[in-house]
C-alpha cells in the first residue's frame, strides 16, 4: 500500500530553450549533422552553427520537461527537475513551464558568469524531420539536493529522460530520485531517448533498466538497447526486463507489451506533419497519463498517439491545443466515476 | 545628382525581441490594456504581464526591423541601426536580423548590469489583434555615435519608426540621421506607429514631419496626426505636407497620394488571418521596396500589401517566405531592365 499521490508524474530531464530554425537538407550535410539524432555540442560549435543558421524561433523545450507538459494539457498532474541560469533562457524556461501548468520548483543557478542555461539547435528539414544540436551548459548538472524525498514521494510516476544518462554531473541525482520512488513504492518510468545515445551511453542504461517499470522507445532505440536484430525480437527483451514497454514506430505507430503479448496501436491520423520535434515527448505524456488513470496498455498507446499527432503538426515541442479537449473530442477521455 | 546607393533602406528604430502568447478579451481587459495598441511599460510591470501570460514563443522583432527584414525579403538591400545589450535576447536580435540578409553594425551594450535588451510582450487575441505591452530597456537608447555619417548617405531611403519620436535619449540620433540624410540627397520616410502613440508624441512629430518625403500610417494614425475629422480630409492634409503618403485601412487595402489625387489600391487576398503583429512594418517594406526600384505609388501600394498578407498569415512579426519570390507569383516583381 502507498499513500495516495499529490502528482501523476514527476520528470526528471535537461531544462532546454530550443531554437528552431527551418533548413534543408544541403545545410544539414554541409554542417556534418547526423539528420533525425540529437547531438551534444560544445558552446564554440553551438555558436557556429547558430551563425550559420536562418532567422529561428525561440520556444522552451526539453524531452522530459515536455512530456510534463502533456501530462497537464491532457489534466493530469506533473512536476518537473531540471537545471536552468538565473539568465534570459532560464527565465523565458521557468516562465514556460510554470504557465503550462507544471509544478517546477528546482532553484535556478545564480548569474555568476557559469554555464548558460542549455539551448537546443534544432534544424526543421522540409520533411518535417529534425535534427538537434544541443549545447547542455547548465543542464549537465543537476545537483543532488535538487532531488527531494518528499517530492518524489508524491508522484505515482518518475520519469527519467534517457538523455540524462551517463551525464557525470546528474546521475547522482538520478540514481537518488529512482531509490526515493522505490522506497515509495512508486513507479519509474524512462525514455531511451535516442538511439545514438543509448549507444554511447550503453552501460548507464543498462545499469537502470532493473529498476525501470515502464520503458519507452522507439524502434531504433529498441534495437540498440536490446543488441536485437529485429524489432519483434527487441521487445521481446525489453518486456523480459520491464513490466510494461511500448516501443514507437512512426507513422505505423506503437507496439505496447504489459505482461502480455505485444499489441499494436495504429498512429492517430494526422492531416500534415510539420515538424516531428516532440513526438516521441508527447507519445510518454498520453502513456504515463493514461496509466496514471488506471487505464490498460491499448489505451494508454492511443493516448500517446493522440499526443504526438499535436504536435509534429505545427512547429514547436509542446502542445498548443488542450490535448485533454483532444482527447474528448477522440473519444479518449477519462471515463466517468461511478 | 546624388552618388549611387548602396543600400535601399536603411532603419532606424527599438530593437526588440517579441514575446508572443496566446489570450482570450477577458485577459487584456483583466490587466487594463488596450487592445490593438502599443504601450510602453516599466521592467515591473512588464514582469506581472509575463508571469501572468501563458506559455509563449519569442521571436526577433522591433516595428523598423521587420521592415527592413521585409526589404531584404523583397530582394532589396537593407541596413537598421538600434541598440541591444549584448545579452542572450539581445544575440537573438542580432542573429536573426543578420540572418534575414539585413546589414547590422550598431555595437550592443556591454554587458555591465544595465537594461536589458528590449522586449515586447504581444497578446495576440483569437481576432487575430495584437495589444503590445512594450518594455524598451537600452532600446530606448540610441548613442548619437551610432548614426555614421557614411551609412546614412548610402542608402537611398531612411526610413524612421514613429515609436522613436519623443524619445529623449534617442532623439538626437534620430535628427543627426535625418540631417545626413538630407544633406545627402536622400529620401526621409516615417511611420506613424500608433494612434495613442502619435497623441501623446505630437510635437516630436509636427517637429519632423517638414523633413519627411514618404509618411506612412493606418487611418487611425492619420486622424491623430491630422487632426481631421475624416479619413479623407487627414490624407488631403498630409499630403500638402509629405510628397509621398500612405495610408492602410486593414482589410479594405489602402490609399497612396504622390502629388496627385488619393488612389485606393485593395488589400491583398488572404486565407485566414492569424496574427497582425508586423502587418504596418510590411507594407512599409513593400511600399518602400517599390519605391527604391522607381515603381509608381500602386505597384508601391499592391507590394506593401502583398508583403502584409504574408505576415498576418502567421504568427509573428517577420516574414516566414520569400517575399521576393511572392512578388514574383503575383506578377509585381521588379520589370526585366530593357
Amino acid at each position: 500500500m502507498t499513500a495516495p499521490s499529490e502528482l501523476d508524474v514527476l520528470a526528471i530531464g535537461h531544462a532546454i530553450v530550443d531554437v528552431l530554425a527551418h533548413a534543408d537538407d544541403g545545410f544539414i550535410h554541409e554542417h556534418g549533422l547526423r539528420k533525425g539524432a540529437m547531438e551534444l555540442v560544445d558552446r564554440d560549435r553551438a555558436e557556429l552553427l547558430y551563425g550559420a543558421l536562418g532567422p529561428a524561433v525561440e520556444v522552451s523545450g526539453g524531452s522530459a520537461a515536455n512530456t510534463a507538459v502533456g501530462v497537464a494539457s491532457l489534466g493530469g498532474t506533473a512536476g518537473f527537475i531540471g537545471k536552468v541560469r538565473d539568465d534570459q533562457l532560464g527565465q523565458i524556461f521557468i516562465h514556460d513551464i510554470r504557465a503550462a501548468g507544471v509544478r517546477f520548483s528546482t532553484a535556478p543557478a545564480p548569474l555568476d558568469g557559469g554555464a548558460p542555461t542549455a539551448r537546443s539547435l534544432i534544424v526543421v528539414t522540409p520533411d518535417a524531420q529534425r535534427t538537434m544540436s544541443t549545447y547542455l551548459g547548465v543542464a549537465s548538472t543537476i545537483p543532488i539536493d535538487d532531488v527531494v524525498d518528499t517530492e518524489v514521494a508524491k508522484a505515482q510516476v518518475l520519469y527519467l529522460e534517457g538523455y540524462l544518462m551517463g551525464i557525470p554531473d546528474s546521475m547522482p541525482a538520478v540514481n537518488r530520485a529512482v531509490d526515493f520512488a522505490h522506497r515509495a513504492g512508486r513507479h519509474v518510468a524512462l525514455t531511451l531517448s535516442d538511439s545514438l545515445w543509448v549507444e554511447g551511453q550503453r552501460q548507464s542504461f543498462v545499469d537502470v533498466i532493473p529498476f525501470v517499470d515502464v520503458l519507452l522507445g522507439n524502434e531504433h532505440e529498441a534495437l540498440a538497447l536490446s543488441g536485437a536484430g529485429t524489432v519483434d525480437e527487441a521487445i521481446e527483451i525489453l518486456a523480459a526486463q520491464c513490466r510494461v514497454v511500448a516501443v514507437t514506430r512512426g507513422s505505423h505507430g506503437s507496439v505496447v507489451v504489459d505482461g502480455n503479448r505485444p499489441v499494436a496501436v495504429p498512429a492517430h491520423p494526422v492531416d500534415a506533419v510539420i515538424d516531428t520535434t516532440g513526438a516521441g515527448d508527447l507519445y510518454a505524456a498520453g502513456f504515463l497519463f493514461g496509466l496514471t488513470r488506471g487505464r490498460g496498455p491499448v489505451d494508454c498507446a492511443r493516448l500517446g498517439s493522440l499526443a504526438a499527432s499535436e504536435v509534429i503538426s505545427h512547429l514547436g515541442p509542446r502542445p498548443e491545443t488542450s490535448l485533454q479537449e483532444l482527447a474528448e473530442a477522440a473519444g479518449l477521455a477519462e471515463p466517468a466515476r461511478s
